[in-house]
């Protein structure tokens, strides 16, 4: 019933996160009455995606001519200070800050269950024979930039265990109150931390 | 700060309906990571849309050699029979009952407003010159197939008064409870109809 193009762009769209079949069916015809110019501008925009290759050391998504990403191969920046985020867009918020001058380790969404994809554990065995090799057996600081959820604490424990000797210190980031937050609508559990860390 | 490719894509995907900009981004850095091939098959799903053109008669998107789609060119169907939606996917729902013999107008999404979009008068204009030409003036039946809605309902009678010279009949959808519904969930609305149509 469906004509073929719509189907086909159908299969390969709802397979993306977050876009189920539905809206998959409403996008194919709003697409299609775009019209063939802007047909072709967006499927230039995906397929430009191609050119894009992981950095060998971060895994972030760059579009470099060397192995390693621009922040990688940025010798300004400490090697032994290394922040392991779940996705390039913590990564790009944490950058917007100018407060870190190490590295990132992107390791990929973190199950809610605690277990590691088998890409996750090669990220992580790249990232201890970095440590290993260039800077000796331990860094610095590891920081576990993961959600300050349920679900990340969880995860954050477990990468603990995982690069305990890895790393001299290895800490999470501070818990209070949002700035522009009121003490009112905390909750209790940043509200306890807002006291801790007061300062 | 985004890689170029990134940049790109979010540009042109978050115009899409229901994709904003945060979901387009998480979905660029996912489909870059999915590997040359698998981004070339889905530029190609894109790129094939590219292939479909509009019925002449019934604005539905078709893959078809002539004018006319499946629809319009099959000569069992009644001509003075239409059913006028918004959108394919309702047109398509209404052909799998197999229940309707006649042939439809896709209006496209109406406003809340019950304002009809330039392209939205170039298709009433159309299916009146059509009436005038094919049907000498009157189809048997239109029916207004839009959501039964308050929205639904001011576009319908909005609709009515545009076309009510040109169908003897212009009818809606039935209301009721639906099937596998149960009456004690049922809203007043629903209840009453239920109870005017009760058969």
């Amino acid at each position: 019933m469906l004509p073929d193009p719509i189907k086909k762009f159908v299969d390969e769209i709802s397979k993306l996160p977050s876009i189920g079949p539905r809206q998959a069916t409403r996008l194919a015809f709003y697409v299609a009455g775009l019209g063939k110019n802007k047909i072709r501008e967006i499927s230039d925009a995906v397929s430009g995606l191609g050119n894009l290759t992981t950095c060998a050391r971060c895994f972030r998504t760059h579009l470099g001519r060397g192995n390693l990403c621009s922040i990688c191969s940025d010798a300004s920046r400490s090697k032994d200070l290394i922040a392991i985020v779940e996705k390039e867009t913590d990564l790009m918020s944490l950058e917007k800050t100018k407060k870190f001058s190490g590295w990132y380790l992107v390791i990929g969404e973190l199950h809610k269950t605690g277990d590691l994809e088998p890409e996750q554990k090669l990220r992580l065995a790249s990232l201890k024979t970095f440590i290993k090799k260039e800077l000796g057996g331990q860094a610095e600081e590891i920081i576990l930039a993961v959600n300050p959820t349920v679900y990340g604490d969880l995860n954050a424990s477990l990468l603990k265990k995982e690069l305990g000797e890895y790393a001299k210190k290895i800490t999470r980031l501070g818990r209070g109150i949002p700035t522009g937050g009121e003490i009112e609508f905390a909750d209790e559990d940043t509200l306890s931390s807002a006291l801790e860390r007061r300062s």
